[in-house]
């Protein structure tokens, strides 16, 4: 208190900055406050959760000298506009799923995860040590955005179907809420594709409006409530096999930070990302015992089913970067990337976690 | 330049402090220097490299006046008494591998990783949300030691043998150097374990003083040479499934450092954490596929030998148990934690990589 008191008095900044050494002291955290909208509602803790180790972490660092203030979606701005409150800068930034943003450029996708994409590990590689922080970067400039990724769901589940899916015909005329880039997928099979933020999901459901929807895994669809409208649980969600959160900055609002703070955001990024995924990770087991026994039926897709999407998304790829080099580039960069993940992965990765699973089966574990 | 001097001048944090408000905001971010030993080479910049990235975004993140000089091992302290030299005060923090520790105390094994233990992203889950931060921070505490996990090298490769291992037979008599706890496993099994920091394993290797030597993964390996003189390369590495590094810092000079520069070192080593597994899962790939093309062998454990660790590993846990009272409350918590995280990893996660995994080998990823 005595300090912003002394702030004010000093003039900190302006004239007395040219006058003494002292200001510039006082300067090296400079009082800034920020908005970030979230496009989670609180409820979901985890996700929207991310924001908060965030702006927690950015603040204590500087003595609360740099405040974020975290407004959950539709506080200030709906959910699926975050980016674009962001982009115009009616906010300096947002915590969000890029996919969330196709409908003006498919290239957001990579942001978040595309269908039969990469896992969450190799997103982190990818996007810090792989190029992919760049790429995204330089497309994102387009949309006054800069990007840093901001946590990760993990592969997450195929969601909620009130009818079983036993092969491809069973995706016809089905009305299904999905997550970016996926709801072209589904739509070369016949489905009919659905985005709707997380907190409308279950109304939808319930009322018929949709036929199945898809969130994130667990603990957030037990929240959601899906078990109870429907009631077959399919895995895995191959649209997000490692979604991705992004924190976006407004580009001039990123430019006008002091260098120490921008350091300060990248690195508090890093801590919600490694966070977020963690505690996923640590609270879906339980919430997934709980669901089984709530009656939810656990099924994985046919493989038939899987070939049938895969070789979906392989079309739309192909006829996406037919049109859009922004999308070709990075998507290119991507499946290189992938390929050789792939190779290495199935080495000690999955040879330790098959081991594992066979003895937690076994219940040996 | 000039803040410094003015610093000096003024008698921050002394006498002026008393009388006036406007220290209080020079100490805002007063200058503190620390020393950081680390328990690996320069030439291993991946795991070295992890302590660099806390260094640089805690100097950053406060305009220099937080700095934490990182020493390669040797240059100070030898790389395996790291946490000793933090423990008695000779350095504020280093960046190790807890289980280099077990002689002291075998209960170190849990802040890397045990035999048959849990991945990387379980790691997480357990250090930040599953209770393992605390769990682990009591024990350490003992030791004049405050812990923060600081990356994580992903399952580990099994290693280099001069001969193939077919039966648990061929373990007999077996030299081998093995990190942590699992030497002690592979000695019930009749191998002679040793502990050599990572710059000593080659010519211990070449000379034939052991037969036998793990360090990471392929990335490392490469660079240590190994496949020049021991051709069979085995996985996984079942005794580091999620292998974490870990900071320590001296319990008394945590206990010195203002509030908000801890809050900094804790994000800052989230940081190093996430982006010391991203850079390992990056550049592995590549590394692989230049052993491979070396002349390395690549070769699972047969499951045999898998099973007959895991039953070795098993014993030791009991027997460790009955004579180890934090031994025991920290493996029960995580026994408890591991078969609930391999449960609810088959679902999602092991179908997405497993479709993947098949693409990857009919070659259309």
């Amino acid at each position: 208190m005595q300090r912003r008191k002394f702030l004010k008095a000093a003039g900190v900044g302006t004239v007395a900055a040219a006058a003494f050494p002292m200001p510039a002291i006082a300067q090296s955290n400079p009082q800034i406050k920020w908005r970030l909208t979230s496009s989670f509602p609180k409820s979901l803790d985890t996700i929207y959760g991310a924001a908060e180790v965030f702006s927690k972490a950015v603040a204590e660092a500087t003595d609360n000298a740099f405040q974020v203030q975290v407004f959950a979606a539709g506080e200030l701005i709906p959910g699926l506009q975050a980016a674009d409150a962001v982009s115009n800068g009616t906010v300096e930034m947002c915590h969000t799923a890029p996919y969330y943003y196709v409908g003006k450029d498919p290239t957001f996708a990579f942001g978040t995860a595309v269908p039969f994409g990469i896992n969450s590990r190799m997103q982190n590689g990818w996007r810090y040590y792989g190029g992919g922080n760049e790429l995204m970067n330089e497309f994102y400039k387009k949309f006054n955005l800069f990007g840093m990724p901001g946590g990760n769901t993990g592969a997450q589940m195929g969601g909620w179907f009130r009818k079983e899916i036993k092969t491809v015909e069973d995706f016809k005329g089905l009305k299904m809420r999905i997550g970016g880039f996926a709801g072209q997928v589904i739509a070369k099979l016949g489905a009919v594709p659905q985005q709707i933020a997380g907190g409308d999901i279950y109304p939808a459901l319930e009322k018929g409006t949709i036929d199945a929807a898809e969130w994130v895994g667990p603990y957030d669809d037990e929240k959601l409530g899906f078990y109870k409208v429907a009631p077959y649980y399919y895995y895995p969600g191959w649209w997000e096999g490692g979604a991705m959160l992004e924190f976006f900055v407004n580009t001039a609002k990123w430019a006008e930070l002091p260098k120490h703070y921008q350091s300060l955001v990248l690195t508090a990024a890093g801590l919600a990302n490694v966070h977020m995924q963690a505690k996923y990770d640590a609270v879906n087991p339980a919430a997934l015992k709980r669901l089984a026994s709530s009656g939810a039926i656990l099924k994985p897709f046919p493989n038939e089913v899987m070939e049938a999407c895969f070789n979906s998304a392989n079309q739309l790829y192909d006829e996406t970067m037919a049109k859009n080099g922004d999308f070709k580039k990075v998507y290119e960069a991507l499946k290189a990337y992938r390929a050789d993940q792939y190779l290495w992965f199935q080495i000690s990765e999955y040879t330790f976690d098959t081991f594992m699973m066979i003895q937690q089966r076994k219940k040996t574990l």
